[in-house]
């Protein structure tokens, strides 16, 4: 029997628990713990991510399934669930979840707003009215053999599964479009910098499929780093010790949940650890932030090298995606790069925020996952589309001055350093040394000096050459050292 | 002349900008900077923080009437922008604001985000349509006299110093809540902890009052850091030079925004410091970070007090304010203090995100306000909104458990301490590491071995006194030094 | 030709460089490129690793026998550095080594002091008179081949994997103490807490069981991450192009290396990537702080439990390991998991530092490995030191208060848990209010509910079943689901 | 009576505590409760920071002088302590403080190792042996009245008020310097920058005078931040209720302690709240932090405006202060700046350390105040001795390259900023757009359309017009409006 009344000429039903009544809009599904975590928790004013939301409805499924395959729970019910869980799988009902991404309780409140949900939507399936738990129980049927302190971990790995998945399609098109880029600049030779002061020639293909190694280590390490997230507590129920989940159930819901959301994942070996301990999410959190500071490196380097246009390096052109000023005609600023760095800064501060939250778990359960759970999916999230639009604004556009980088590389001194084979480190420094005070061409120098002859230091001083490993003019130093 | 088209069978306008042409739905304020901006950066998903959005609306506005004032703009254009800004000053073209929060440009998206939407407002106050800048233009008239590198670190102040005032209040009534428990607890004798091992007594309300102390003082810390708010760049337009900023403009703009905007707002002395550092943003960023300290010790020992219900300490109870397990009948959980301690965690992170982003400014800019600003308003609003929660939905209903503080103080060895001036340290630990053995109470083994009498023991051992400064049986002391 | 002179009555030799002369004093073996770096760089007054100049020396030693192999360095100048490098590497000569460990200049200021040392040693060595770099020369010689940017990465990786060995070993010490304790508490029934609230009934040993399955996580993905270490850009030279290293030098050096130091090393794929990027140092760091997470709560968890003794949980007691309290005799602190912690924050900290340091990279070389070397061997250093403390003082000498751990299940409400299949949720959450409220047991309430009787009672209620999964009484429940 | 032995040859006296017994080496002035702890300790393998033990002899000589005021200290026992004191103050016995920095306890460690140091200088100026506490008691004399939970957090405030004023004074040069070079600097004109793109024109002095109020600003802020380093809870004793503290020294004690150290120092209003909270630290760290974000930005400026020498900007010259390179000669890089760099991310990391310990606070007290001193005081250290290296091997010596800076705004079209007011933004885009395509000149494209004469554009694009606030050509404008 579901209690009614009108509220300000709101059709309502009346919903209890432990605290107390509470009146609940008609036609909502979600039901009265999820209205009291709704007020509770106006932090955000955000929703859960519905991939959070999505996986809750998947585990939900799973768990009615198994809970029938053992006898546990009766196979119209069960039915009924599933069909609900697919409902929102399909990306219904996602606005019935009505709790801030940021809640107290260990994710609870997100726990019981889907066990309400898909209960209300099941009993309506089942020709009932909303609200009347006699028929599907939000605990005792939708949540039965579970425990938010299994569903919710295994939720945020799900999740991190689903998004770490789409940021490596965005990494690797990344990568293509840096070795595209590789092999477009292979011949232009330009001066490579150390310590922002000219040192010796490189190639920019050399530097972009530099770019694309780093990028290709990264997606490798948050490869390995994801493993982590296939290892499941679902089963371990409260504390991991497996309170009231049937054997049976226990052997199952892990396969089944595998094969249901069609992904790789396996039991945990001691429950009660997984139960608790929050330093996989760090882990992954740890090899997000690596290839935060790989992006934000790379942008950094394109903003130098594309600064100018005339004022600057100006080795290589972004493409130009909007005015850069609202009081500067002309101007382009590198807008895609700056938006890199600032999502990589994003995801290093959350980092901070999720190692600071997996070390304050205590005794039996982390209490502090939905915080850990907002800022890894914000950061993974953030990072795929920073890379989408890196590549398709950014570095699939980028062009190279090919006459600026010949010009900087032939007026510089730094190929002093492939002559320190041949005149000893001394020597050559000596000489770069008067080339900047006087302006001279360090050839011209040596020339004067008579240290080597004309031929000689063609020999030596080739560009091209340098941007290779080997001792320029080797044979004529093996020649010398007789 | 405004050019149209359907797209689609949707009506669009096309404008242009140095970048090309780009076809805009007919019906939106926004233009094809805004536009491009939307598509160049999909971060979040998110709008900008309203309060920016009115605070630019206020920044346009001042500009408008003081142009107008010095005769660099046409009093009905002027009478047209001012318009358009109180509209959004309302609530209303908020969702014109289309461009993410997270952006790339140091701001120049939301700026021309707030120029173009201003503009065709302007332009359809004035009999015009919406795209014929020859009537208002973005830049020429609504932008007149700033840079986006004057008015979005004049907007990112005014939004801080906004929402530093909610923030404030809520921490003020906190302080009142902790106060008024500091009062009611004030008999309550309890046994005081250092290290999580009993020490001395303590009166609860001791504790209470501690807590608003810390509370003030974090209060008073986030006024004086947002003194640094109110020192603007208004004026110094492209890099603080003042360069396109008429004279008369430069001096009156400031004035006019502090009393557009009814706020304490100052020039700042030097432009093209205040222009390119980001540092007084760090400083907020501290003091709220500070204060997240504060909250999240507070939450801990709320936690710590209220563990059990039988297994803990059990010396407080927090409101039930929600179911807390969904397997568990009866648990309550501490879920408004657990949302405190995350909110707090992401500040901590958040303020490692502001600390970048501010030290990788260069030169005459830092581009990256945007992420500063994200971060920053998020702190101080989630600290608000989870202030509010903590103060309705924990403080002020924390009731007392007495006896079970009573008793844990009676069964205690910590008050031998009281003692060392009597007996000396060697002698009381001697005794303490007996009644910790034997499980017998001090005060027995001391008239065991004689030491003290039991009138002397009852004016040593007074555990009121205990909790007051002073030396418990002074005078005894005093006749035994003669 | 070396110049002397006295000054202040102590002799001294002058040395020249690009910069100048320079005033040495006789007997020590750095040379004017050490001497100027120490005087520019007075940041934290330590001195470098040991470990890091004994790799060097490695480094060193293996570029000379690698030069002289291939033609490139006399045969009795390699022999005379190889001798010098031995001497280091038995931890002679350290005290010359004066260069801050916090210094600019992306640690050529250590590889000269390095070069310097040796080629005077080796000078020595070979009856010359220190500082005639005639003889051997500290770039010619002793750098042959060599430049900072390949020598110095490679110094860090190779210290970063003798100071995880060790860190390894620590861990691999805990984790044995953690099992022992797992096996010694395994019949230790007790409250399991979530939140601190008291959950469900739990068997100490398991908890400690988790706890070193935990650690041996950590053990696993630092291992993992110690992989990264095992990549060298030794034979890039300045930018990775491989400038002036021969390519038989290039391709002997690492497995030469790797041979005098019984490492697994071999050559990066790509050493401009591997030059330039500093983000394998990230990954470590990464797990280094994941580990010390683990350690922290594990320490947390240690400081809850043992809280009291009187009047806080008092289920563990850590051994007594100095006196707790100057002032309250016979306190006795958790001491030994405080300094855990702590380090853990400095970890934390650390990971920030070397973080930013690995995003502030620029093209070609990332100038800021010095900072990232200090922070993070002092990271895995503390972590080693940590653990070791741990474990002797601490985890192994744990004892456990059986009594007080079984009075604490008795008497509490949370094993009403245990009857939801039975009753349903709702109606084991109205008893366990009542039993909370009223002081009464759950057995009781329900026995004069006469919803069970005492046998179906003893049956469901059993708590060492609790501890393990499966449904408590589930023939009965079963029988009745029919 | 002092029990002796002779163990391995060496002297020993052997004390006890409540732990148990332990031999001291004859000839050391601490005790039993230092060496256990020197034990259980290793960690960095460090000691205190030398004014962190003058802070400590400071607070004993001022209790010792209190308590014999208020007559519960003998005055010749008072006296022998004050001069030990005065001892430790001059810089003896200094390495008889034996405890690492990193240690459980809160302190009890190193204010023990004070005691005992102390009260055994006491011993033997007043004739005893070294060990005979029935002479001079660590506990009952040397920390009378005290607590480690009042002396602790008051060394650490006093420790960090002593390094603060030398940063300060740093900093202050520092100020200067940046002043003086503003002046140097203030008619050279160069091509302002944002987003690493050209803007338009500033004098490369006003960018100096701007980087002096910066650090200004940083002064003030520490300043500010400092004052909550004068609050001190001495006579709070064990959790500040000031158990055992007596009245009349309780108002005595800060008193006394400021007249003894010279400092401005008061008592903390409610002494419970300053016994737990370290918050004060967060909040000087973070002003430090805010001051390290400031000089890193000067710093990162300072490497890109010196980069080059031929393929950068050019623009200004670091003083060469040592070998750049180990392979390439005559390489200088900007190796002051970098350290800076390095310090600045360094004390960035502690800052997170020292939030997380201080929220990790509970209950009464903060037991992790060695790790927050630890990381504060190397944080207020290595910046002060950055800054000083700064100042005097990097700021007062760089040079401009007034002709480089010429040749860039010359040939730069950033300056078709100025012409905006006289032809709109749109045709001033359009211009630069075509200037930076056929690489024009922005001034012949004008002329070559006829927009503006000759003269008007001598007027309109003076560039050292363009630096200072104002719309060049304004006269020129209002007639055309008309």
């Amino acid at each position: 029997m579901v209690m009614k009344k009108k509220i300000d000429g709101m059709e309502c039903r009346t919903e209890k628990d432990s605290i107390g009544s509470k009146d609940i809009p008609e036609g909502v599904y979600y039901g009265v713990q999820s209205l009291r975590a709704a007020e509770n928790f106006r932090i955000t004013g955000l929703s859960m991510h519905p991939e959070v939301i999505n996986s809750l409805a998947q585990i939900k499924k799973a768990a009615a399934i198994t809970n029938c395959e053992i006898g546990l729970l009766d196979k119209h019910i069960a039915e009924a669930i599933v069909k609900a869980c697919d409902e929102i799988m399909e990306g219904r009902l996602h606005d019935e979840f009505i709790v801030d991404p940021i809640q107290g309780g260990a994710g609870t409140s997100i726990n019981m707003n889907a066990n309400e949900v898909i209960a209300n939507r099941a009993i309506e399936l089942l020709g009932g009215q909303k609200g009347d738990y006699s028929i599907v129980h939000p605990n005792d049927h939708v949540n039965c053999g579970q425990s938010t302190n299994d569903v919710i971990p295994t939720a945020g790995k799900m999740t991190s599964l689903k998004l770490l998945k789409n940021a490596k399609k965005e990494l690797e098109r990344l990568h293509k479009a840096l070795c595209d880029k590789g092999e477009e600049f292979d011949t232009i030779i330009k001066m490579g910098r150390t310590q922002m002061q000219d040192a010796v020639p490189i190639r920019l293909g050399q530097e972009f499929k530099a770019y694309s190694v780093a990028i290709q280590r990264d997606i490798n390490r948050m490869e390995k780093a994801q493993e982590e997230m296939r290892t499941l507590n679902m089963g371990g129920t409260a504390i991991g010790t497996g309170i009231n989940a049937d054997e049976a159930y226990l052997r199952r819901i892990v396969p089944n949940l595998a094969r249901i959301s069609d992904m790789d994942l396996v039991q945990a070996y001691d429950l009660i650890d997984a139960t608790q301990n929050l330093d996989p999410f760090v882990a992954v959190s740890g090899a997000v932030k690596a290839c935060a500071v790989t992006l934000s490196k790379i942008a950094n380097d394109f903003r130098l090298m594309s600064s100018g246009p005339r004022c600057g390096f100006g080795e290589i052109n972004l493409p130009a995606k909007q005015n850069g000023s609202s009081i500067m005609p002309g101007k382009v600023n590198p807008v895609i790069p700056e938006v890199v760095n600032q999502v990589a800064f994003n995801i290093i501060g959350n980092d901070v925020t999720i190692t600071m939250a997996a070390e304050a778990g205590q005794l039996e359960l982390n209490a502090f996952e939905p915080i850990v759970f907002y800022c890894l999916f914000q950061s993974i999230d953030t990072l795929a589309y920073a890379v989408e639009t890196f590549v398709d604004n950014c570095v699939s556009g980028i062009t190279a001055n090919r006459e600026r980088c010949k010009e900087l590389v032939d007026n510089s001194v730094g190929i002093v350093t492939a002559l320190c084979p041949h005149v000893g480190y001394a020597k050559a420094a000596s000489l770069a040394k008067t080339a900047v005070k006087t302006g001279e061409s360090v050839r011209k120098l040596i020339l004067e000096e008579g240290l080597l002859n004309e031929e000689e230091l063609n020999e030596i001083l080739d560009v091209k050459n340098m941007t290779e490993p080997g001792i320029s003019g080797k044979e004529l130093l093996l020649k010398n050292m007789e």
